[in-house]
């Protein structure tokens, strides 16, 4: 039916996701309209070009093709039905992390829940940081986008959507929305929990033990990094997804309860399985998928003084070998890096070939 | 008493930490003789350079003024009466993570705890790699070394291990052996259990919803990096620490089920201080200790391409900056990267300059 191609895109939120899908629609043509009910935040979207911003709602969505709701998740279903009513054809979508609690708030606001309409989604982008400052079109480039279409979402529409989301540069994938809420509790959600927690019991110990932190390695930091994260905006997510989060929580904790029971009984064959068995998940896991099939990991020791790192990554950007991942492993008091360098597969040879004529002595580790 | 220098050191157990003690001992000017019960792993340690392998344990411990045993946790008490047998002077100090457990181990072989030429240690250097072919003197540089002399080891021997311990590199850091294993409990050991029961929890899920992993972004990576640790090198480890660990997992899955409740009931105020509580703490966790007072991290979207990091690494290091820390954050499916490279924060304002310059648009993070 309605197979034209998106021409007016309205951002309703312009924090770092909505002012990077701006900077992505404006990009391939898009005309594109933001709006942000904090004018400082609106301001600095404007400024960073390429779209321009409306005086109210819903002078920013009348005539839109396309609005992407991308505000904090409480009030995303009021602005939802908002821009449903501000123009009678318009697909509304929106950027919140959990979609169920999002869906039933919608129907509750609306009075209905048949919004041909509205097609839900989340684009799986950003960082852990937040604003228009940050943004780009970049950050659109290649994350997935989960749409959750609902059983009154017209398919037509659901299709168009993804048109435009493909051609932004993002990878649209379907699922139910509840499928959705499930996964990123276990993938999302419960790295972040489990990141938050060990960071706020070893600073409770901490009080006891100043040293503690002394002895905490690179291991500790990998795993404590997201516990920087917004406290606020978390703390919304988790309640959205409050079932689902639980669930994962009690799994995680039934597993770590039957491995400290193994450790405790001192079961070496059982505790070695596990850890077998994850070890293997982890080396298919590859640092970015559309190198999965293989990539290889290089170790480097190199010394802690300016331009050191420089030497490594220019002798490779000269073979033309791309960085997919580099990690530095310091040691607890610093002194020296190690560093791991992650390439394809069949960037590995000459990698280390390279690395080696520089006497930088890379040992592959993948 | 004894406060002549070093002079001979034997290492017995010639893998990654054994060998990097060899390599740093014989920079200083140390003779170094190594042995190892593997001879595939003495001969790549001998042709590291810098010392000799001697034919037997007893001929390489006799003469010597220190002995290093950093074998697997297991071997080392047996090693440990040995080596005190071999030679009527040697200090015999250990290499193993966990202290208690050798400690009962040594008394039991010598049928004897009054042992006065045994300092049990720690250094708290390597990575997750192993063996001969990944050491090297710079792994031992700034590393935290920690020694639980016993009741009856002679304090001028513990004296004289220090010196010769921050002569090779090291940061020397006495404390009881109890209180060491209970520290490296939180530290070392539960992020190891909750990142190997992350992983393998994921996996599990992923065996129903394929698509799971396709969800997992950055976040999930760091927490899972150190699932692909040695399996029988962390199964020894924790059952020799097997008390101190349960008690680090209870208390986490305490905290972890108390967090739990609180999503649960929906107490956003409760859920928020925790996180807040975590990230104050996460953002005093310097990088690396000798800059915790203050350091700046910048972010930095490149482009996902050959020479991208290079562009930025050269930048920084003709600036005269050095870069602590970097990590690169890739969307789920690649094609950008934001990096976010630490920096002493006296740096800061020229990092920023410089990449300013090269259109690398920084933003300051922390």
């Amino acid at each position: 039916m309605t197979s034209k191609p998106v021409e007016r895109v309205t951002v309703v939120g312009t924090g770092l996701i909505g002012t990077s899908v701006a900077l992505a629609a404006a990009r391939v043509g898009c005309v594109v309209t933001g709006w942000d009910a904090d004018e400082s935040t609106a301001r600095r979207s404007a400024a960073r070009g390429g779209f321009s911003t409306a005086g109210s709602l819903a002078s920013s969505v009348a005539g839109a093709d396309v609005v992407v709701i991308a505000t904090p998740i409480e009030t995303i279903p009021g602005l939802v039905v908002a821009a449903l009513a501000a123009d009678p054809e318009a697909i509304v979508t929106d950027a919140a992390s959990v979609k169920s609690h999002v869906l039933t708030e919608v129907a509750m606001a609306a009075g209905s829940a048949d919004l041909p309409r509205f097609v839900p989604g989340h684009p799986m982008g950003g960082s852990e940081r937040s604003g228009p400052d940050h943004a780009a079109a970049s950050v659109i480039d290649g994350i997935v986008w989960v749409l959750t279409p609902t059983a009154t979402s017209d398919t037509a529409l659901v299709a168009r959507l993804e048109a435009w989301i493909e051609r932004i540069g993002a990878s649209p994938v379907r699922m139910a929305a509840e499928r959705h809420d499930r996964l990123v509790a276990f993938v999302s959600h419960l790295p972040q929990v489990a990141s938050t927690t060990l960071m706020s019991l070893a600073a409770t110990e901490e009080a006891d033990e100043p040293e503690i932190l002394l002895l905490a390695a690179g291991g500790f930091r990998d795993l404590t990094r997201l516990a920087a994260s917004n406290p606020a905006l978390w703390s919304d997510i988790l309640l959205a997804n409050r079932e689902a989060v639980a669930v994962a929580v009690d799994l995680y904790v039934a597993r770590l309860r039957a491995l400290r029971d193994e450790v405790l009984a001192g079961e070496a064959g059982r505790v070695e399985a596990t850890f077998e068995m994850a070890k293997r998940a982890r080396l298919r896991l590859a640092t970015k998928p559309k190198v999965r099939a293989g990539v290889a990991v290089l170790q480097v020791v190199v010394p802690d003084r300016p331009g050191a790192l420089a030497e490594l990554t220019v002798a490779l950007g000269e073979a033309g070998v791309n960085i997919e991942d580099l990690q530095i492993v310091h040691s607890p008091e610093g002194g020296r890096g190690t560093v791991h360098v992650t390439v394809a597969g069949e960037d590995a040879d000459t990698a280390a070939e390279v690395l080696s004529g520089r006497d930088l002595d890379p040992t592959r580790l993948a």
